[in-house]
Parts: C-alpha cells; structure tokens; sequence
C-alpha cells in the first residue's frame, strides 16, 4: 500500500506538471530579427518547461502603445480563461512608470507596464484588479543589474509565473486603484451619421478598421446592399470621401471597387476588393483618425442582415 | 483494488490528454503583423490545452492560392501521419466557395477553401477523402456573424477538433467527389530536352527551382560535372540562357558563378554560388514561367552520381 | 501487485514522454516565408511528438555567420541546462566543412556546422566536448540524395534525437580537439581609454552594442552621470565622435539625445532616446567597427552605481 501511495503521489505530481492549461502568450515591439524573444521564451521555460508559449506579434511599431493595445483588444477574447498576456511595448523602460498586472472580469490576466497599453481591454474585458508588480519578489533572479529589459527580468519571468501556478495573482504585489489609459474618440450615432475613429488598419490587405459596431449599425438599420456615402477624415480635415455598399462579402463588388463590411471583431470596415484600400487613398490610423458615415439609399433585392 | 482502478482511470485520463501526437500546422498569408494568427491559436488552444500548434508560414504574398499549394507540398511530407494542416489563403471568402477537409492516402488532412490550394499535395500524397465541412457544426460557437474571418471560426476550430480527436473525419461534413485544382505545366524529357516550370522562388536566397525531378535528370543520364544549356522563359520569350555546371555543392563553383544542383525537394534548380540569381537575372515564378534544359558536354573526372 | 507494477511502468514511460524537460531551440537564415523551418520542425516533430520547439530567430542575414555566432550568446545562457540549440547559417553546405556537436560546461548543447558560429558561447559557457557529428547513424533516414538540407536531414534531426533523449551526446559521433573560431577584437582598458568592437546593432531601435562589460566601466570607475567621449571607428578611420552621459534610463536624456547605457547582456551601448543611433549616424557592426571612450567629467549629484 505504500507503494501504492507513492504511485499516486507521482501520478499526482504528474498530473499538475502535464496537466497545464494556462497559456503564456507574448507580445512586444522588439521583431524576432535577434534573439530578445528568445531570452524572454527561455525564461518562461526555466519557470516551467511544459507552459505552453505563444506570440501574438513581436512586430508592434517601436515605441506604439496605441496599437498594442489594440492587438490585445483584437486577441485576448479568443484565448480561454486563465491565459496569461504579457505585453511589452515600454518607451519608459527605466523611468518611473509602474509594472502592473491586470486580472479582468474576464478571467484573463495581462502583464505589462502601466502606459495605456490595457486601454482597450480593461473596457472590453472588465476590470477585475490591478496590482503594482513587487519587483523585490518577481525579479528574474540574477538581473538586477539590467534597468533595460524588463521584458525578460520582470514581465516573461512574472508572467510564467503566474502562468505556470507557481504565484497566485495576489502574491504579484500590491493593489493599484486605477491603470494608465489612452483618451479617444467613442462611436456615435448623431442625427443620422455615425461617427467614429480609425483605431488600425489591416496591414497586410491595407483594409481601413473603424470603432463602429455592427450594434450602432443596427440602430441605424443598415443593411447588405443599402449605398454609404463614408467620409475619412485627418486632424478634422477631409482626405477621402465616396460611396459604397454595405457587403457581407468582397466579391459583392467589382475587382478595385470599395465596399463597407464588418470586419472580424464586428465593427465597421472599408475595403477595395482584391486591392490596398489604405495605400491607395493614404488613409492611415490613429488617434487623429476619424470618420464619418451616412445611407444614401437602401437596397431593394437583399433580404435583411 | 478501488483505490487502484481509480488511479487506473486517471492513469489513462492523463495519456490521453498528455500523449497528444498529432499536431496542428498553420499557413496563413496574414502576416504575423497583427493579432490574425493569435486569435487562430487562441481558437486552437480553448479546444485542446495539450495540442501542438506549429506555423508552416503566414508569410504567402496576399491572394497567392499557387504560392500557398507549393508550400503545403514542400513541408508536408515531413510531418507524421496524422497532422492536420489548416491553410488560409482565401480571395473567396464570403463567396460560394467550399470548405473542405482533405484526407490524404499518405494519412495526413488539410484544412482549407477550396480554390487550388490543395493542388500540390493530392497529387504528391494522393487523395483518400474530400470532405465538405457542415458549417452547422463546425463552427466557433458565437461566430456566426462574423463573415469574413472563416480562418478563425471555421478552418482553425475544425483542424483543432480534428488534430485533438474531439471529431474524427467522418464527422467533418458529407464527402465531395473532387477538389478545385490549379493547371499547370508537368515536367518532360523531348528529344533530350528537359522541359518544366519554375513553380517557386527559394526567396531568401534568390535560388531558381524547377519542377523537374531527379528521375528525369536520371533518364537523361546527367551527373555532376556535366555542362549544362538553360534558357528561362517568361510567356515562352527567353528571358535568359547559359550554361552552368550540374553540381553537388554550391561551392563547386567560384563566387557568383551560376550552377545547377538538386534542391531539398531533389528538382532540379539553377543559383548562384553566394549570390542571388533570380534579383541578378529578374526571374520570376508561377504558371508563365518556363525551363528547357540540355547536356552540353559530359564531365570526365566526375563519378557517377 | 502484477498490475500494480504494469501500472508502475505506465507511468515512467508517461513521466519520460510527458515530462520532457529539453527544449528544443532552432536559429536559421532561411527566413519564415517558405517552409523550410516548418519542415526542419515536423522532422523534429517526428523524432518526439512531446518535444518542447522554439525559435531563436529565423531572421539572421543570409550567410551571416557572426551576426548568428552572436545571437547565440545573447540567448543561451537564459535558456536551462540540457537546452538544444540547432544553428543554420551555412554557406558552405555541401563542402567539406564538419557538422559538429558542443557540449558546453554550463551544460547546453549546440548541434551546426563547424564554421565559427560556436565562437562566442564557446568563450562564454565554456567548452565541455566537441563532437563531429557521423552522418552514417545521424542523418533522417531517406534524405541521401539531398545535399543542400542539412538543416533539415542532419541537424534538426539529430538535435530532436538528442533534446529529446533519443540518443546520447556521446552517441553523436566521434570526439573532436576544437572547433574553428572568428577572430575579432577583444574589450580593453589601455591608460584610460575603453576601447572595443561593435558586435551588433539592436536593430529594432538602432542602438549600438559594444562587447565592453560593466567590469570594464568598474575599472574605470564610471557612474552614472559621469560624461563620456565616444568615437566610434569603421577601418579605423573616425565615423562619429560626441559627448553623452553614461545613464540609467532613456529618459534620463530629453527626445532625440545621445546617451550611453548598459545593455539588456551588461555592455556598453549608445542609444538615441526615442530615436535611431545607427541610422541616424550611419554606424554598422561586425569585426571591422570599433569604439573608443574617455571619462571627459565626473557627474556630482548621481549616488554610485
């Protein structure tokens, strides 16, 4: 029987070590052209060596919390609970801003630096808690030295722990009361026209993404075929403006044509079919990005979305 | 004895979860810019903690069904049986296109649309069963509004369920008689004139590959050391000719000489030694791009290959 | 107690197939928009369904043997003991060049070919044994006609069968005296005067990293806030020469200002905060370009380092 015991306990040990269903899923703006990730990646296997690693990209614009926080905002809801995001676009690596990691309503977990980079998330996902890392205890042990890569140091080496179960959330260090965010503009509908910000384009097919749900959408009751006339606007200035259908598909319209869709997060989108609609009329995302969004006319033949 | 069937039970639980041995290989041509690829993991992972989830490359140029089909073929015969291969190149999305799941006779399955991408492999492995996924149930819980991002909730979420035994095959969808291929020119041996296509560009390199075999080069009788005549034609006008060495080993040339050798597939292709021969010549690929090859003098001091 | 054992040896052969502690780490210049890489990890996938697979980075420059000697050390002393790293930058493929096996004393292990990409781990973790790999018993059995695949044929497959326990280091091939190394400049302090190599660039950013070590600095005894002199040489001839501050933080400088700093490996490094050292001053890295920094003033406010 005691053999037995041993067995089970072994089984036991077995089972938490294979076992594992948090992910670890990691996001910089370092590129993958040296070996950063590498080091944060063997970190994270030396905390455990049967975490399940992934990236989201390593390929944010340096220094682009914007868009970081968009990719986790695009991503994070497609993960399962538990997973554990570590973040590291931090221009002010060394400087006073705060480490923090974020549980959300959600039950996902998000480490970082505190610079805008949760924005989208913490509304998306719903606060849960904040806590100010406690670089005494989550530190990579061996570097303190390095003031310049608190990727690896602080945030791989504290997201696997948590990741891996070997802190809880608790032991990450101290409750903060609110996180750094970004300011932007809301999507709104105002007397007929939806009005809203350009947060990304879709780099690879150079489709322009807007905030709009499909939610506001509906309020207007816009449907396939119903003709948009879409104004795009920089700093307030107009840079496009044009008609196109509200598709549920690209091929609805001509090769080079523009249509509106809703994008895979549901929201508001503009395309040429089979071409770079961003590249051909310059639109670009941001903050000082908006647009601006009417009917025209409405579709006979399609039936109701 | 209860004691020991329950550990018994565990026993097996844990096998089954931890002894995953088929892995999930995922082409895509949405860059690794964006959260695209992540959401497709995230997808992959909530089905099966303890599945393996491998890139093949999410790097095809946008639209490129030919580019995505040599890729297929020149990775998956060096995947064991059983992995499942979700490919995403996809112009069609939203249009009529199919859906389709193809098992191979050498006991891999690809997930994929059908429009050629799959062109390459069912001839390469052969075709066991197409099936036609039953979007009714294969499809991401909760994405059913979403028409244009079918690599997430449709083609990662089958090849998960798949590649993890949640489904087996069968329970894809109904079979389908065939799938869409691309034509394209096969190699030949006329009158001691090698003829073929150069299907792709080893693009890191700038190395030409043809689609002629080493079986064919065989018929021929070449072996290293023999001179050979190439002339590369675009819409069947020569873009460029010379002649060049069959060789083992780059370095049987000097520096920025061109040779002819068997690339990792054993076809037949043209380089040059520390160079780039395709930039340097303006080579293309693809269906328009054409090679005719002769022996121009037999090597003396060579052996035999 | 028959069962009993049965069930015994059920679980050692599932501690062994799940408690996989390797990992697994392959650096290339092949790029990751074929599938080249996905075929070196599906033979690796073979060899062991439960092995842990990275990437180190995919991305070194074609042929570039010292920028892939490089990453190396950057990366490996942050992965654990018994970590695998296979390397592929191999212009000489097919020549008569060896393909060899490190074991190194902090107990790593680097499967490449024998071509000075072990000069810098080498150095760092020390040699333990060399081995040349025999390609008689360590080559993916099939792959004889292909010359050019090294990557995938020899070293992903006898990398896999080492991390994975397959085979021995000792099973590897014979042992060999030394391995063939790059010469460079090494790090000195001469009548106080640093003078150095630049390795690499941080690319991502345009930083400039020198192989001088915070040991060095001690020497000279220089603290934050002191003021350096920096000229940085190509051929020995001057390229760039300023003055910076030796600094903690980015920020301790304001937008677009020079500054000297630690490195995430603890070496001398120049940075433009917020912006591009390199580009801006067209500085580059390899054997041929050199520093040189004085001490010109003692900072008064800063505490010691």
């Amino acid at each position: 029987m005691k053999c037995l015991s041993l067995l089970a306990a072994w089984c036991c040990l077995l089972l938490t070590a294979s076992g594992q269903s948090r992910a670890l899923v990691l996001q910089t703006d370092f590129g993958v052209r040296d070996g950063a990730v590498s080091a944060m990646k063997g970190v994270a296997f030396g905390v455990s060596p049967s975490l399940p690693v992934f990236d989201l990209t390593h390929e944010i614009p340096p220094y682009n919390i914007w868009e970081g926080a968009y990719r986790l905002q695009q991503t994070a809801a497609y993960w399962p609970k538990g997973t554990v995001f570590v973040s590291v676009v931090d221009p002010g690596v060394g400087s006073s801003r705060k480490s923090v990691v974020l549980e959300t309503k959600s039950g996902h977990y998000f480490v970082t630096p505190d610079n805008g980079t949760l924005t989208f998330v913490a509304e998306q996902l719903g606060v849960s808690a904040i806590r100010e890392i406690d670089e005494k205890k989550n530190r990579l042990p061996g570097s303190e030295k390095s003031y310049t890569f608190h990727g690896r140091d602080l945030y791989a080496y504290t997201g696997a722990r948590l990741a891996a179960g070997v802190i809880r959330f608790e032991e990450t260090g101290p409750l903060l009361p609110d996180l750094i965010r970004i300011p932007y503009q809301r999507a709104v509908l105002n007397n007929g026209t939806l009005q809203g910000n350009i947060p990304i384009l879709d780099v690879q097919y150079g489709n322009v993404w807007t905030n709009i749900p499909d939610s506001l959408l509906a309020q207007l009751n816009v449907r396939h075929g119903d003709q948009l006339q879409v104004r795009i606007l920089h700093d307030n200035k107009a840079v496009w403006s044009g008609e196109m259908p509200f598709a549920a598909t690209f091929s609805a319209v001509p090769e080079g044509k523009p249509l509106a869709y809703l994008n895979s997060l549901l929201q508001l989108s503009f395309a040429l079919n089979m071409g770079d609609f961003a590249k051909t009329h310059t639109i670009g995302s941001g903050p000082d990005w908006s647009v601006e969004v009417r009917v025209t006319s409405r579709g006979t033949s399609t039936p109701p979305r």
